[in-house]
C-alpha cells in the first residue's frame, strides 16, 4: 500500500498530515494549537482539525457519539460511527488540504480508535485494524504521541470547563490502560510515532514539538 | 461461518428472520405489514421492523442518512453509516427477538445496501460484502424480493405522501438497474431468495407471500 493508502484521491499528496495523540488530558490539544501557530508564523498554511469531527457531517456524527449516556452504542456500532466520520473527515478537509499543499495537524486520528477499543476487548484491535485498511488507508505521515503521567491528566482532564468527552468517567485504570495502548503503539510503528514527554512545562514539550516537525517538514516540499 | 454469522450472541435463534426487499414504490412495506398482520393472526409474536433505523440509535443514523442533501455522504461515508445502523438495530431490536423465538419481518436488509450501492458503483459492491462480513454477518433465513415494473413502482413511490427516500430522485433508468440489481441477488442466494411477482393486486401478492413463509415456519418451531 502507498505512504496514503488505496482511498487517497491524487495519489502522493504535497502536504503534511501529522496527528497528535495521547490520553485525555495529556496535553495534545494544548500542544495541536501551539503548533499551527507556530508554523504559520513561518509560512506554512495550516489547517488544525480534530476527531470525532473536522467536516461538517463528520460533526453531526461526532454529537451521536459524545453526547447521551455512554453505553448508548456497543464498541462495534462505535468503531461503524468513528470510521464513519473519519472517512467524510478525510474526503471533506484532510484530502483536500494535502492536495493544496498544506501541513494538516490532527487531534486525534485512527490511532485512538485502535487505543480507545482495544482497551475496551482486546480482540477489538484486530476489527479495527481490519476496518481501517477497508475504507481509510490514509496514515498521517507523523504521530506525535504525548506521553503524560495518567492521574495528572486525568486531574487536567476533569478540571477542564464542560469537558464532554465521557471516557474520562472510566478513571485512573483505564487511563492507565490508555497509556500502555499508546506506548504499544509507538512500538509498533517506530517510523511514523514520536513520543514526546508530556510531563513538562507547556513551552518545553511545544520546543520539542516544533523540531520534531521541522526535521518532517525539511523532507517535503518548502512553502 | 454459522447460519447466523460471527456476531449472533447466542448462536442459532429460535426464532424466523425474514426481510422484504424491492426497488422504491414496489409495495413491499404494504406486504411486510400486512404479513405481520396475517402471522399475529395465526398465533405468531411477530416484531415488524424496518431499515435503516428500527432502534432508538439506528433511528438517529437514519434521520443522517435521508434527511438534508442527497450529496452529504459520500457512497463510502454511507456505506458506513448504513453499517453502523445495522450493528445497533441487530443488537436492540433483531437478535434479542430472534433469541425470544419471535418473527421478524424487516423491511430491507443488508441486500439493499448491496444493490443500491453496487448501482451507484460496481466496485462497491465487493466493499459492501467485505464490511458485512467483518461487522455484521447476520442473514436474513428468507429474503422476499417484491419484483415490480420499475415504471409503476417509481409513479406509485412519487406518490407517497411526504416520501423521504431520496433515492427516487433518480428517476426510471436507476430505477431499472435497481431491480436488475435485485434480480441478479436472487440468482446469486437461491436458498434464501424468493422472488414475487409484484404486479399483481396487494391480496394476491399477500397470498403468495404468506405461502412461502408458512413453509419457512414449518421448518422452525410451532408457536
Amino acid at each position: 500500500m502507498s505512504e496514503w493508502g488505496h482511498g487517497h484521491p491524487s495519489g502522493a499528496g504535497r502536504g503534511l498530515f501529522l496527528s497528535l495523540e495521547g490520553i485525555d488530558g495529556s496535553g495534545k490539544t494544548t500542544q495541536a494549537r501551539m503548533l499551527a501557530e507556530s508554523l504559520r508564523g513561518r509560512g506554512h498554511e495550516v489547517v488544525l482539525t480534530r476527531e470525532p469531527g473536522g467536516a461538517p457531517g463528520a460533526e453531526e456524527i461526532r454529537r451521536l457519539l459524545v453526547e447521551g449516556d455512554g453505553a448508548r452504542w456497543s464498541p462495534e456500532t462505535e468503531i461503524l460511527l468513528f470510521n464513519a466520520a473519519r472517512r467524510d473527515h478525510l474526503e471533506r478537509t484532510i484530502w483536500p488540504a494535502l492536495a493544496a499543499g498544506k501541513v494538516v495537524i490532527c487531534d486525534r486520528f485512527a490511532d485512538s480508535t485502535r487505543v480507545y477499543q482495544g482497551a475496551v476487548r482486546a480482540q477489538l484491535r484486530a476489527v479495527v485494524d481490519s476496518l481501517h485498511r477497508l475504507m481509510i488507508g490514509t496514515e498521517p505521515q507523523l504521530t506525535l504521541i504525548i506521553d503524560t503521567d495518567p492521574e495528572a491528566a486525568l486531574l487536567r482532564g476533569l478540571a477542564r470547563p464542560g469537558a464532554e468527552d465521557r471516557f474520562e468517567r472510566f478513571g485512573a485504570a483505564f487511563q492507565a490502560a490508555l497509556r500502555g495502548g499508546f506506548l504499544a503503539l509507538a512500538r509498533e510503528y517506530p517510523r511514523r510515532c514520536r513520543l514526546i514527554d508530556g510531563n513538562r512545562p507547556p513551552e518545553v514539550v511545544g520546543a520539542e514539538v516544533l523540531a520534531v516537525v521541522e526535521r518532517a517538514l525539511s523532507g517535503v516540499a518548502r512553502p
